[in-house]
């Protein structure tokens, strides 16, 4: 007879999962594989909780795996631990370091994108939760007691990483610093905006400050332009609402960081930009936004999506933010409190990240 | 009492203009300046019917100056000639030479753009036709007995380009030349797609042959197939509207060239590109398109535009057009014959430019 899905491994787990789409979590038992030769097992110690994490409970990107396999998908992508077991071909890590998983966990390791350090763009690549690994299992996130991945995978953690506001960062943090360096904007003295101030957003701004660029925070909400200004560290604050703020800043930004995942209007956005300015989506709105050409060829201007990065970036993103003292603003939240984070979110209502502090509080929740 | 706008300045002119938004063509005199200390004054001998001079005519992008002015703006930029006067300070070309005006007649020659030699980008440009001169007057184009302008804006046509298939190049040459180069798609082995084959998709395939790329004409018009890979020397063709063809070819595209100027699907063109491939939009819909965002970060993928060049990378163009043998595939008319073309030209009935012979045809409609 078949195993159930989750039942297919040797090594019982235990952690939350959503069993449909209404959206709610409860304590869900599961299993994972034994640790291969180039695996690394970790007790997990903190798991941020992801905008895209709503998107995939209440399936708005359509590709939720719940109607083949109900009650088995979820768990998520922002995950640290402390390395308890390692395989034999790992060199990588020792059992006692402190290591994180993000949003990725395979790829083909084959391909133009994985040979060139960009799994996250591998057409066959495993995502960390809701994904078919290469056993023909689903895969399972971080709201669980362990985790086991690949070395490849697996991000080390530097001493000075808090691994409770670091945890972010593997999602978040290369979401926002992938596309920075990559669309050249990254530099000193470029005029980056940030659209947006959530989880994304607000890492973004400390990131673009680290590499020496002016930023401009621009949001629907004026209320949070002093957030903003002063505790965030930005240089300026733009209401997108006020037709006059807006038109005053017009042709002066080289980039922008859109974290935005409603649909929104971007011709207001691509006024700002300076000819040859780029703006880089990286919130996934679920329907397609009006594009105005014109306004484009006016000034070879560029719109481009970026996707959070591959390993060997995730890795030099965590030791810069280390380097600058960058990590995520948090708020530290027990497992049985996930559901009520779940439906602040959906309102914005966190500065600015959901982090479960899976180490102290999961254990308790076992039924 | 002050001058009419044809008559502001002291040399006649005799061409061809539209008088209002009925998009009617007919005879019209006006004047042009003195040639100055930096000018260049050359008969006309042909000029091409660019795609835009119907969007302009009809006041498509509502920019039109004619609700201001009725019965002032127009004439063309795709202008080549003989020089017949040359200002004191004027070292690029003698009389005699054979010289082109396009779409530029103007910039403000100090900010970031025009140091930059992108004066196509410059917030002050000055158009060839139908914008605001320095002088506070109308520019006129190239469907006119002579021309003037600025040494700066003057192309040098190398010896052995011929002037009536060149003339074209100087719009749609540097519209498609332009985003090859800039946006990394101008190397061998790059693999090409083109959107649309009319005046700027026939010199964008042959361009992007001449740098060694492979190149996919796309088309929604299958009997377009064979012109595409034996007469133009595309290597491959796909119909956009046959989802079979276009599912084969998923991934496989480095770059697109989209010259279509309708408002058009541009989702299957994303999905034909590479993970980080560039999809130019040249074509200038009248509104806005709708761009998917998930499809752009799941690959890093950009959407740009990009308009015509500066003069400096149009001379460069030019050069290496004559040195590949690349000019474009024209129709020459008379012209009488220019309202026919333009209705023509609405149903795209036309491989690939009307060229109007001015030097022999002009004089003939003079009232």
């Amino acid at each position: 007879m078949a195993k159930s899905p989750v039942d297919q491994h040797p090594v019982k787990a235990f952690g939350w999962a959503a069993t449909d789409s209404s959206g709610h979590l409860s304590p869900f038992k599961f299993s994972r594989r034994e640790t291969g030769d180039e695996d690394v097992r970790f007790k997990v110690l903190y798991c941020g909780i992801c905008h895209s994490d709503l998107h995939s409970i209440k399936n708005e990107w359509g590709n939720s795996t719940y109607p083949l396999l109900p009650g088995y998908h979820d768990c998520r992508h922002e995950i640290v631990g402390e390395v308890t077991e390692v395989g034999s071909k790992v060199k990588k890590v020792k059992v006692g370091d402190k290591v994180g998983v993000g949003c990725l966990v395979g790829a083909c390791h084959s391909c133009d994108s994985c040979v060139n350090n960009l799994e996250n763009y591998c057409s066959k690549l495993i995502l960390t939760y809701n994904s078919i690994d290469t056993d023909g299992t689903i895969t399972y996130g971080g709201y669980s007691d362990h985790m086991v991945a690949n070395q490849r995978y697996i991000v080390v953690f530097p001493d000075n990483m808090p691994l409770d506001a670091g945890a972010p960062l593997l999602c978040a943090g290369i979401t926002v610093y992938s596309p920075l360096k990559y669309f050249g904007l990254a530099e000193p003295g470029k005029h980056i905006g940030v659209v947006g101030l959530g989880g994304l957003g607000h890492v973004a701004v400390k990131f673009a400050k680290a590499f020496g660029a002016k930023v401009t925070v621009i949001s629907t909400s004026p209320n949070k332009m002093k957030e903003a200004l002063e505790h965030l560290g930005a240089d300026s604050f733009l209401a997108s609402r006020d037709p006059q703020q807006m038109q005053a800043a017009t042709g002066t930004l080289d980039g922008i960081i859109d974290t935005v995942s409603a649909v929104h209007p971007i011709l207001p956005l691509v006024s700002l930009l300076k000819s040859n300015g780029k703006l880089i989506m990286v919130g996934a709105p679920e329907k397609p936004l009006e594009l105005p050409v014109f306004p484009l060829i006016m000034g070879r201007k560029t719109v481009a999506g970026s996707g959070i990065g591959g390993m060997k970036e995730t890795q030099e993103m965590i030791d810069f933010a280390a380097k600058h003292n960058i990590t995520a603003d948090i708020e530290v939240i027990s497992m049985d409190y996930v559901n009520t984070a779940m439906e602040r979110l959906v309102k914005a209502d966190v500065r600015y990240r959901f982090v479960i502090d899976i180490g102290k509080t999961l254990v308790a929740t076992k039924p």
